[in-house]
């Protein structure tokens, strides 16, 4: 991005400017050797001023109408006051071209509102990669003063597990199908959730949402809850119409109350920091592995042995550390 | 474990001797840092006489008949003159208790037979924890001469993307539900798959069954395959009555062939192997930093600080991985 005027950008965000956090995710995304210097610099002005938010990790099997209620509920949000940034991650987006957020018109209403502000996914490679630029975004849209942070994800593969990992509060959609439909759902997934909406409770479908909600009910106790202190809600909504909506805001309140009141927030948030700080570091350190010319070319050849089966893994991981280890000050 | 003479240890392993197995496996599952130098010495002798092994991964929702179709399939796989191996990874059997093969009644014809190798997930920990041990008793007990190994996973969390990294093909078990049942399957699950089985295509849900898999098949149309010069079979099976195991088997033969062939087989394999490779580094890298008492003082500052907001994880990171990089040989 070349030089940048990080603490003016810093400054800039901080007062909400929507161009400043636009550029400011741009460079803490950028994949430039140069920008890292910056962005780590941007991060470290901006995190004292992040953390402040309400982060809501979304999922739901495609179908259930989660645009429509990500929609509904981001503005009734904004209309009880507060600022409300949707992020996304789908680690698909690069493969099949499209993205979910992708297409704003999906939140047409919630878009054109200047108390949001949506994100598609950042683009590109593993859902690590992807996952790193969310939770990077999340502190600068935070830094920005939105203070209710939702981010969605398809679910493709680990994603709602990643998405877990850096919310506060996870929501799992469900279609109104029987009682049948749970066995479909991952049981990991729905471990995850702090409260379950069974969406499309509207019209024909009304009695068989019901249904479904106490099938949810009755198999949920079959679970362990994600927190012993919280019985896993099961609400009934209507994204397209807007029933429930509120209720399910007041839930979300309640759940900070509690979590808040228990520590349990805090500590969640403090794990997740610790974990998000072990990946990022296991990442530089290959990366500086990678940055010695001799052990880069011991790394590919022990690599082509690994993978000609040749060596197994955990020898070939304890030669290559060893020698990093041993290496001296010299350059 | 104490002093292990590992050479003699390999040896016996590759006579197939099964209480020398399980002790191999033992040794690698230890988490005794004693026993981390017999162990990869262990592995470092037995890896070349791996990997001859066709390595199956098998998931499927709970209720899909996964136990009774390994059985099936994998008697038939003996009659027809081989040697199986069943592992298992379930990372949640720690925290559940109970454990998917735990219960070696489960299989009960199989786990008679002396052509048959069953082994539990390993407890404890992180999916990738449990992966990586599962990965080595793969090479252990193709070293052993079992030339085919089936991987099975509950399919909680990210399970299934972990099987699927480790093994040659990746076996999807549905239900002869209707074809709304492949919306409550992750999509990304249905993508990794190599071949498509509908279960239960007996009795009264012999029709239903019929109807589900012309319904996948529609739907995988809409899907990309895992490999594009396979299109993903959707068959029948009844695990009870043991019809269409015969074909499934030839399908993998099939497999097989054609990805051998091409090629792709072994693309597959060195890619998983640079994967695992990387993981183990990265894992091997944090525990040196760890063993460093000034550093792993740092390490815990700065882990408080981002835990507690006050600092952003890239900045953390990039501080603790140039500590490090610049520290000299003195101890």
């Amino acid at each position: 991005m070349g030089t940048v005027d990080v603490e003016g950008l810093a400054d800039a965000v901080r007062s909400a400017d929507r161009r400043a956090l636009g550029q400011a995710i741009t460079l803490v995304e950028s994949a430039h050797a140069d920008d890292d210097g910056p962005a780590g610099h941007l991060l470290a002005l901006l995190a004292p001023c992040a953390g402040r938010s309400i982060r809501l990790g979304i999922s739901g099997v495609p179908g259930v109408g989660k645009s429509t209620f990500i929609e509904a509920l981001g503005n009734h949000i904004i209309d009880a006051g507060h600022r409300v940034a949707v992020l996304a991650v789908d680690p698909s987006s690069a493969v099949s071209g499209g993205s979910i957020l992708g297409d704003k018109t999906r939140m047409e209403t919630l878009s054109r509102r200047a108390e949001a502000f949506i994100r598609p996914s950042p683009a590109g490679g593993t859902l690590g990669g992807v996952a790193r630029h969310t939770r990077e975004t999340m502190l600068l849209t935070e830094a920005a003063g939105f203070d209710v942070v939702i981010v969605e994800t398809v679910g493709v593969g680990q994603s709602e597990t990643a998405v877990a990992a850096m919310t506060d509060m996870f929501l799992l959609l469900l279609l109104p199908g029987g009682g049948d439909e749970l066995q479909g759902i991952k049981r990991g997934i729905v471990e995850l959730a702090d409260l379950i909406i069974v969406n499309k409770a509207d019209g024909d479908l009304e009695p068989a949402a019901r249904r479904a909600a106490l099938d949810y009910r009755n198999a949920l106790r079959l679970l362990r809850p994600r927190d012993a202190r919280w019985p896993v809600p099961v609400e009934l909504c209507s994204a397209l119409t807007g029933t429930g909506i509120a209720r399910i805001w007041e839930i979300i309140g309640e759940w900070r109350q509690a979590f808040t009141d228990s520590g349990a927030l805090q500590a969640r948030r403090a794990a997740q920091a610790r974990e998000w700080l072990r990946g990022e570091t296991a990442d530089r350190l290959l990366a500086a592995l990678r940055d010695d010319a001799a052990l880069a070319r011991r790394l590919d050849e022990l690599e082509e042995a690994v993978a000609a089966g040749r060596l197994a893994p955990r020898a070939a991981a304890a030669e290559i550390v060893a020698h990093f280890c041993a290496r001296g000050n010299s350059p």
